[in-house]
């Protein structure tokens, strides 16, 4: 979290200025491993959306952020924009499927058949810090230029689901994907 | 995310001062439902770990933000301390099971019998907002006071699966009960 805040944060700090030199990146340490190792929400998004809500009016939040959170679900991570600096330089790319560490480094390990507790597993959360950051960059640069529009689908998939549980029930409330943590939803 | 912040923000404003008094909760506007109806982390305890970042040392911050989040993961929640001024005084409570709005959300829903999109879940995710904040509080007046000690213990169930995934394999990464997603894991 605080490396993909920090990323905005600091080229803020250094061409706006105030007020955001009276921030710091240490505001942002406590998303990391989606809080505590806990693995809910990953901190490369959770820190860019805190950086959208200091810049962006309160009503438009929702729609950038969406967007962030759309973009990580379904990408495949990290870009291979790293490689001239990277401690790795070739990393194995896996689709979160939804926001959550927990989902996104567990499809990577799945996908790499490497180890959460490798090097390689920490410098691939590394480059998802700067994708996410560079991706926040991206979509603010659009909207203050009055061309972003929110682009993210959700599957026609989750979108059966939702016409009841969202829609006529009423008796959830998500964008994320159900069949990963639902797969038999409906079946005995 | 905004009314959990805000309430122990204010406080340190109101007794503390500077720094804080160049803060604002409209900073933590972008966590309400999970983050743009996401339904990801909860932005009742998503705030109040924000403002955990800001008062305790760095090393110490995951100890906290843990102990929040196993307690909201584990508490009937809202509590019943909401009754003289709130709109509905008697709310059903629930137990999330785990920090994720989503879950929080769905689980109350089922335990109610009432939609997500009624007054009442509005009313119910105040309350919570209000108990996560009045819990941090009690968590930092502790960990100040000398007297703070880690005490969520992660279920014997969830522990029989860190043995493998965790601890042996390193394939995830989460501190989540695993059941409720993965209720059929190694069942064919």
């Amino acid at each position: 979290m605080k490396a993909s805040a920090g990323a905005i944060l600091l080229q803020l700090q250094e061409q706006v200025g105030y007020p955001f030199t009276i921030l710091s990146p240490d505001m942002y340490r406590y998303g990391g491993g989606g809080i505590a190792s806990w693995g809910t929400l990953c901190g490369t998004v959770n820190g860019p959306a805190a950086i959208i809500n200091l810049v962006a009016p309160a009503a438009d939040i929702g729609k950038l952020t969406g967007e962030l959170l759309g973009w990580y679900s379904e990408t495949a991570l990290p870009t291979d924009k790293h490689s001239a600096w990277a401690k790795f330089p070739q990393t194995v790319q896996s689709v979160a499927g939804n926001p959550l560490c927990h989902a996104s480094v567990s499809n990577w390990c799945a996908t790499s058949g490497l180890k959460e507790n490798s090097d390689e597993r920490k410098d691939r959360c590394a480059k998802l810090s700067g994708d996410c950051a560079a991706k926040t960059i991206e979509l603010l640069n659009a909207y203050f230029d009055g061309k972003f529009a929110e682009t993210y689908q959700i599957s026609a998939e989750t979108e059966r689901c939702r016409t009841c549980h969202v829609t006529r029930r009423s008796d959830t409330l998500t964008k994320m994907e159900c069949a990963p943590c639902h797969p038999n939803a409906h079946k005995k």
